[in-house]
């Protein structure tokens, strides 16, 4: 009789080269739109309205690229970060082709890096995760790393191998979309007059909005996007753990501060790259999210007529306000109500 | 560099005649539907079952009439109430086009009427919002009204112009459906036997049921409508406001109702006019709703065969149930239970 | 002027062999299947996604069966259990052809038995319930039994009449897929390796995982199946009441085992009955369930290849996991912890 259960891998099931097929493919459907919508209250108007998605060419609104990202990290969740004491960090993500209401998300990931880590009871896993509709166009990738426990500390360490990661992802390799008309981009009923060309290198926005969450619209969250990380859902255990609760996904404030946003970058319609993030300090239920955001350098997107590339940084805060946009101090340590600090690429129209 | 965050409209920003286009047009889908169900637990048969709605010769089952109008009034908001300090009242509200999942819903406003208040320091603004689906079709228009802070008290008043309303919307101004084939209306499935003819005016019927609101439920459903005012989201702000809690937003309250109203009102199966409605108090997380009607008024409609109208009142309570139809006393001052004053006209079949 | 509010059906008002037909047909869409998923984050892969689902012969990822269940069961409650002091127990549960977002679902009830308590003013109801699509095909049916008050404790007792039920559903009783090509199954995709030939009677599996019960959350499920049961919905009135708060429904806590089992039973793909159950004590918002398995019978299924049913029992627990797997101590009494005792039927897929 067989284990049935599983009890997710250790740092010695990783190989490099090894390529995990995630479990559970699905579909995203106008279900998840509409939750998501709920969740977060996102106006952006491309993946609101149909209508006006088509208008510039797309088959129909896509889904929002978070949601897309969040269902092909959460798939890896089982395999990779079951038994992980830290996730690290991402890097070199991209959002690929648009996702359409009815298509199928599967997932996987190779194992491109190990580490032991020094004190020998744990190392750190690198993957680069694949996500792929139900025709294998590639929608979303990325590479994240985990700090992993061993099985057995006195198992030996692998060779160490630790990939070269860019600091952000080139314009050249985002995957803009090259057939938009965006002459059609109606700017009133995006919400917003303010072009590609209207955004400075350095400028930083304060967008105002606070955000409460709850324990029930992160669980819901979390539960939508197949993540089976346990410290979002058991509140038996965790009432013993580190912080006394639960604590919230970190894709839940990533979409939050996205949703707070559209006060200041209304017309930032896509989401092309992830450059990296870190979850700087935990959210629980009951936390207020604020975010502001700096404009970290403008890219142009030849053979994109009328996009134009923004890499940002968003930083998240909690019971906190973005007046005077809290960062870091000199020391470049963070500012205590900072809880999130993500590198991120957006398209935006241009001035025509 | 140009200031990227809205902060709402003043008093002086509105002018008579001015046309504001909303933005983030929506496209409603079957999983707002699936989520106002999950919300309120609405049971009328024509918006929960395409077999039933496609009997009677709709083309499927429609979008709940109140889905409608919290949609298009929540576009609204960010431009007409982002800095009001008190919403006034609502008339000449009218549900028109059925609205089907797939439908793409956006909003304009005409500021009709204009009024500086006698401290100088705000003023009241009437607007007519108008929304309408993505071939153009006016599917709800109704007239609010909301006092607005003035940037400067120095400004000068705008001569005063107070629009005419009416009490309520007469039954020839009712955009009742003409095609329906009434004699396929299923009174079992529809969960009760009772005719429009049943009905009599003054008539007072006690819904029994109770709904006690959740954080997150109201939380959802608001940023579902994409209505983005402030006070229902931002426990960290609100706690140091005038209740120290989120308020729900008004429109929530009204939903509650309406489904608690299908106990004695299970063949209303459409809400044609909204005639007025006052948010007697406010509700907060943990209060429980409970509700009772007043029939104030019957009306045929000749051309419409086999539909009657009824003009109800609808009066919602805070943690007390609706035994004595608590409403106002003598001098014309509320019961305290009552959070809730709902003048509104349903259809109904009539007695064949 | 007629009394227009329902109050439900007492003892009295039930005859042997009359059939009602419940209110409210239902559509089932994707809105559904999205906060199903939401609710209970359930990753079995024919549910979860078109492709994997079509790949074995289903039109497109057929409804979860407990979510054709709750909602088909919910139609019932107004008219058989809104007066009831328990819910007894239900049997010979068959969950038929599969159901399809787009479908509308209908319920009926037809009494089979009736016998008045010895107190004599309650009496025991005993209901056949079946669930129909709109082209009239069986969905699901099922007996359950309650006990419902009597208006008047005078009224004679009627003819005792109690339906002989089946301990469970028989194999040959189970509608399993006929037509299914389980030789295109994915157990990568699946999530599980394990078989039907894998599993023993009398295997016991720990399904690891604990999910923390909120209030919002048990409420809009509940309310997504229109199930109007007042204890679940009221905290004005059940502070007062026997526990003080809200009772969770029962199958909201069914459907969050279900979840956790997938832990140990991936490739239980569909579950094809419910041959009994008992909610052994209430769960309240804040609970957290844990689960596990045993297996009860394993049954071959002649005429449909690749397919075997195993009868399981999984036993819900409340605030301690499942080590030690805490069921009935020697005199037959629960331990403290169990919270549901549910005996069910699924396919899996076999050795190939």
């Amino acid at each position: 009789m067989s284990i049935k259960t599983g009890t997710g891998n250790f740092f010695e099931d990783f190989q490099l080269g090894q390529v995990i097929e995630h479990a559970t493919p699905r579909t995203v459907t106008e279900g998840d739109v509409a939750l998501y919508c709920a969740l977060y209250g996102s106006r952006f108007a491309v993946q609101s309205a149909d209508s006006f998605a088509m208008d510039l060419g797309y088959e129909a609104a896509p889904i929002d690229d978070l949601l897309v990202f969040h269902i092909v990290f959460g798939k890896s969740v089982p395999d990779v970060s079951l038994n992980a004491v830290a996730n690290l960090g991402y890097a070199a993500g991209r959002m690929v082709s648009p996702v359409y209401a009815g298509d199928t998300l599967s997932s996987r990931s190779e194992v491109i890096g190990l580490k032991e880590t020094s004190n020998g009871k744990t190392g750190i896993v690198y993957v680069h995760t694949v996500g792929q509709n139900q025709r294998g166009e590639l929608v979303a990738d990325f590479v994240r790393w985990v700090m992993v426990n061993k099985k057995d500390p006195a198992s030996p360490a692998p060779d160490a191998v630790v990939p070269d990661l860019p600091e952000s992802v080139a314009a050249e390799h985002l995957a803009a979309p090259t057939d938009l008309d965006m002459g059609e981009y109606n700017f009133t009923l995006a919400g917003s007059a303010h072009t590609w060309d209207d955004y400075a290198v350095g400028e930083q926005i304060d967008h105002v909005d606070g955000f409460t969450v709850e324990e029930a619209e992160h669980a819901l969250a979390t539960r939508m996007y197949q993540n089976t990380a346990r410290v979002h859902f058991n509140q038996h255990t965790e009432k013993d753990g580190r912080f006394g609760k639960r604590i919230v996904y970190g894709g839940h404030v990533i979409s939050i501060c996205r949703s707070i946003t559209f006060n200041g970058l209304a017309n930032a319609f896509k989401i092309a790259a992830i450059n990296g993030g870190r979850h700087v300090a935990p959210i629980f239920a009951g936390d207020t999210v604020y975010a502001w955001s700096e404009v970290l350098d403008k890219m142009e997107l030849p053979g994109h007529p009328g996009v134009g590339a923004l890499r940002l940084r968003t930083v998240g805060l909690k019971d906190r306000n973005a007046q005077g946009f809290p960062y870091k101090d000199g020391a470049g340590k963070y500012d205590p109500a900072v809880v999130l600090d993500f590198d991120y690429t957006v398209l935006m129209p241009t001035r025509i």
